[in-house]
């Protein structure tokens, strides 16, 4: 296996947070590289669109998060072989993808600018992804969301998710997606019991602790 | 198969057209279900995110441009088999998907503010893009952008440059892709040249005057 550096935000969570938990997921051994927001205006002048998150393989710097996931995901055995369940899969990965930047357009606003954009966020796009998602899982017989067996899109929809009920975004209440999606909530709570994440985050608070 | 419904603006391009292109390259029949930008408003309602194209199969509603690209794909045998070619090529279509969603987020603009949108896009985004999609023919031992075949990257890729090179964009001038992406343009008279693209137009050409 090539040598493997992902460089993203410091922060268990955005776009580079599913690709550190497929590649753990996969065994495979990479560079965490982490930087804070305070650095983003030099670290991004080295990227091929100023974005992150990047993976360098051997020298090539691979861009966009879904095709790097959709990569490990089939490493880890966390891809669908099924045609129309990969369909769905990738579906649900580009809603996810869909949503994040409508969120990224509005962190640079302030005040008053922020809230009308969040509320207006939560009332209409976020929304329509939140009733979405609840009528996948709920079409769903196994339980995931696309096939029978957790996928890479299970784990991105949870990280987008589990940010949402962090109250971590300013004019946007976790109580949006209790009241809109409860069926969502289950599904984050399947994922976050995934002993492979389990083991992860338990592993992850012990270097941040050491 | 099942029946098809692709819904989606009767332009020959954007995120509609490359899924066009694929179904038809497959050899599917499909229903091309184009409608004016004036009714717009009317068709979005009844979509999951306010947006097109959708593909209707068998009663299921499927978003997601890129997903519905890599489905058909497969059955078009426009989809590489090994894992980093279909890296490179997922990445490819994610690419064009960013700077699509850029140059949609400034439709809605006028005057001045379009204006400097545009420039703004030309400078930054836009230059990016082209510059690495420059590299990344250049460095193609095939020609194409994933692997030795041509792909449903390569599709997408000539559906952008070629609405660029229209001059359909106020305030973005065809010579930056003639100045930055001088192979670029060389691919796309490839991809322009695929007889299965040159069939299609022909046909699409004689329905619309019949």
């Amino acid at each position: 296996m090539a040598t493997i550096k992902l460089t993203y935000f410091d922060v268990d969570g955005g776009r580079g947070e599913p690709i550190r938990l497929i590649l753990s997921w996969a065994g495979i051994d990479f560079e965490d590289n982490r930087f804070p927001f305070s650095e983003f205006a030099e670290v991004r002048k080295k990227t091929p669109f100023k974005q992150v998150p990047i993976v360098e393989m051997d020298g090539a710097v691979i861009t966009q998060t879904n095709a790097l996931c959709r990569y490990f995901g089939k490493l880890a055995g966390l891809y669908p072989d099924n045609d129309m369940a990969a369909l769905l899969c990738d579906e649900a990965m580009d809603v996810i993808e869909d949503i994040t930047a409508k969120f990224v357009a509005t962190f640079s606003l302030k005040g008053d600018d922020l809230k009308q954009s969040r509320e207006t966020l939560a009332d209409g796009p976020l929304k329509h992804v939140l009733s979405w998602l609840e009528q996948r899982v709920t079409d769903s017989n196994s339980g995931w969301l696309a096939g029978g067996e957790v996928t890479i899109a299970d784990l991105k929809v949870w990280v987008f998710v589990r940010s949402l009920l962090s109250g971590q975004f300013d004019h946007i209440s976790p109580t949006l997606v209790f009241e809109l999606a409860p069926k969502v909530v289950e599904h984050c709570n399947k994922v976050a019991a995934l002993p492979k994440l389990v083991e992860y985050y338990s592993k992850r608070k012990l270097s941040e602790n050491s």
